[in-house]
């Protein structure tokens, strides 16, 4: 991974520096990260992006070359700053929920406890990591649900908002079910399965589409999907690709599949089966490409289109219904002679006022049912487990309240760095999937559905809710 | 720059092993990088991406590591083809428009004539970095248009689509004239200038607003820009801000500008500069963000909002309401004998039919008028720029056609690689940006405008247009 201090909105800097200049730089602070608004009406946004933040946490370090270009600003910081931006390190705390984890709005979904200094440094990074891979993986959760026995390909480098995009957004797909990636970095770097086919340009280098199949089929017997919509789908695509997997079963091969990219492929995947079928070969697949999203697979689906498996570009890697999730990093609570005293911030927009405090939350799963039954957000140290009794509700209508007993709370926020140590091993891709499955089971189908979900209640504890009331009318009054 | 070689799909690793299987690897192929449409309703878009297309070549090398990914593949990669790429290196041609130059559908933007194995392998993150850099350019286009006297920031790093969008898009709002950008790595890499003010938080763990801002401004007399908008936006945070700067002005500093994060930007933008300017402090700017794009700023000019800079952030940097530019990468001749050899991609969406042949492009401009009366492609080797007259008609309705003369066809395609040597020197940012302010003032306002702007003509020449028809019949015919 390369070093990525830099990677930061200048206020960072300034705020350091002005930090700096009146000695509190060293004021330990704590930091929420949360959204506000789940994405795509989604009903549940699934985390990714915490392995990217802890190689960033990692390798921070301001290079001669960085100090440098701070020392050409403007602003004219001073050598002595610039002399501490050197052993610059993280020293802090990082609490975050584990990749595949699903999270709802207004929850700490990351919290980051640590000198100011750092505390500010690190935000842009952290959300811009979290932000967009945490999009992804939501997405990609929706188009799973829609199609969740087909096979699922991430084909989007092409379209993605440049290779950094490409290549995490297929790891957060792959994180929510997707079973491979076109791009082979990704592949390189994470693991995750590659597939490739060819493109139009073999069927047009070649003297016919039928000897562009023969030839591809003879380098790939056991790995060939055949584009067939070059000149025409029906008349000439599948036609040639059926004589060329006759021919490859007398040398006992068999065609792995074929694609379509183009046209009406509910009609053409109806037709290209049958016509498969006819010919005996049921085996072979068929794959879609062509600018596909949840509503269109689902669609298709519904019109009984016979496609196993989907290329899945444009509309999933860039998350193109809705490119951003506005993730947010506020300051919540400053730790003073060891207590952390909560702290706001009001807005004219209700919901932009934060939740003050040191904060951690709970998953409350019902021991019968086995399904959540809400998150919970209480104080730091705030017995949740061991109690019998815990009164939900909803912090804006507090009339909607349920008690809960026989509950399991689980605690979300798991240690990552303590005193900058990275203290949590990094879980590999194939368990992460398992986990991100495991948490779907804990939800109820009318929370996880792609259109009008249920909504999942995120509540405060009386604590939280309290001293939040507090501050607000505290601030209200000047 | 890292070596991003296996940035890439796989298919164009599986048809480069396909080529070198059957011995084609070393035809020359010409390839077409074009888009279809316009993004954002645009009248045209603005080409981006070459700096970072060229490092890219520049530096594209099989390391060994990449080699033992590839070995491991299921498809089974021959030994000696894996030895073959370790010698890889690009030595094909490259043409391309200067960053800065508009661009309109369906003209080449970019040609890579080069072995097939090579023109293969680089078409993934060709696309990846021309598609995404082209749409920010474009859409900050937009946006530089509806305030062109305004400052304009690029603030979208925490909402970007991971690290590199957040870097390579703030350049590509600077080349369409943005002023400067809040990302600290794109400062140093580009020399794009950075801007900071300060965040809530800075406010909320002072003593107070008016404590917040004394400190902040001690610390930057010359570089404050004070956000109001943390408590109470005209109660709480302009009068402070106004308390300080009458305190600055009294040691000869002066308050750079007051920062608006929330509300109705219209009314407290108006308020706030009467107040301002009340108290004699009227060479105060008023700086606004959140969430804006070209249509509300454009809105709240019209409602005589107060503000002098625009700090954009989500909607510039992810292109929010089209993440995706839909640019393609088409085969288009096949050099056989020292001859180009036509060749075309049918489809049954007729606008997806590829315009075959070794071709260039021109804008023909008129001498009178100074102005382009629409881009002409040709085959390489038509003499055009010698020619007294032009006949330039659309090439679907044929019937819409003029004839010029007396104009200039300026080539816009430029030598960047020539037998993979780079032959082109890159130009400074600040050349690429007036350059770009030049080849806007190539253009009427009509073609300009944010809502239906007059489209602008790409004609084809007749020669071009007739091996179309004629490749189209052909392929008809099966």
């Amino acid at each position: 991974m390369i070093n990525q201090i830099l990677h930061t909105d200048k206020y960072q800097l300034t705020m350091m520096y002005a930090h700096w200049k009146q000695g509190t730089k060293d004021r330990v602070r704590v930091f929420d990260a949360y959204f506000r608004e789940l994405p795509f009406g989604n009903g549940f946004a699934v985390f990714a992006g915490l392995q990217r933040i802890v190689d960033y946490l990692n390798h921070l370090q301001f290079t001669d070359e960085d100090i440098a270009y701070l020392r050409e600003q403007p602003e004219g910081f001073d050598e002595l700053f610039l002399e501490e931006l050197k052993n610059f390190k993280f020293t802090g705390n990082l609490h975050a929920v584990p990749e595949g984890t699903l999270v709802f709005p207004n929850e700490p979904i990351l919290r980051v406890e640590a000198p100011i200094f750092q505390a500010h440094l690190i935000e842009t990074a952290i959300l811009n990591f979290m932000n967009y891979q945490t999009l992804i993986a939501t997405k990609a959760a929706r188009i799973k649900r829609v199609a969740p026995d087909d096979v699922l390909f991430e084909f989007g480098s092409r379209r993605a908002q440049e290779a950094d995009a490409a290549i995490w957004g297929s790891r957060a797909a792959y994180i929510a079910g997707f079973n491979g990636t076109s791009n082979m970095l990704a592949g390189k770097w994470f693991g995750i399965p590659t597939i490739g086919t060819h493109a139009h340009a073999w069927v047009q280098d070649s003297a016919s589409e039928l000897e562009a199949f023969r030839s591809f089929t003879d380098v790939f017997p056991n790995h060939s999907v055949l584009l067939v919509d070059t000149y025409d789908t029906l008349k000439s695509g599948v036609p040639h690709a059926i004589q060329v997997a006759k021919e490859m079963e007398q040398r006992g091969h068999r065609l792995k599949g074929i694609r379509l990219d183009s046209g009406d492929l509910a009609y053409l995947s109806i037709e290209a089966r049958k016509m498969l079928d006819q010919a005996g070969l049921s085996y072979v697949q068929i794959i879609a490409s062509n600018d596909l999203d949840e509503h269109l697979i689902s669609d298709l689906k519904a019109q009984g289109a016979k496609i196993d498996g989907w290329g899945i570009g444009t509309q999933l890697i860039t998350a193109a219904d809705q490119p951003a999730l506005g993730g947010v990093y506020k300051l919540v609570a400053k730790k003073e002679h060891n207590e952390y005293v909560p702290t706001i911030k009001i807005s004219s927009n209700p919901e932009k006022i934060t939740t003050p405090g040191f904060k951690t939350v709970y998953r409350i799963v019902n021991k019968e049912s086995g399904k959540a039954e809400g998150d919970y957000v209480s104080f730091v140290g705030e017995d949740v487990e061991s109690q019998k009794q815990l009164k939900l509700f909803d912090p804006i209508h507090t009339f909607k309240q349920k008690v809960v007993s026989n509950f399991t709370a689980i605690e979300l926020l798991k240690p990552i760095f303590l005193e900058g140590k990275q203290v949590y091993d990094l879980l590999g891709l194939p368990t992460i999937r398992d986990y991100h499955q495991q948490q779907l089971s804990l939800f109820w189908e009318s929370h996880l559905r792609k259109l009008n979900p249920q909504r999942y209640y995120v509540n405060l504890s009386e604590q939280v809710w309290n001293v939040r009331m507090e501050l607000i009318s505290q601030h209200k009054k000047f």
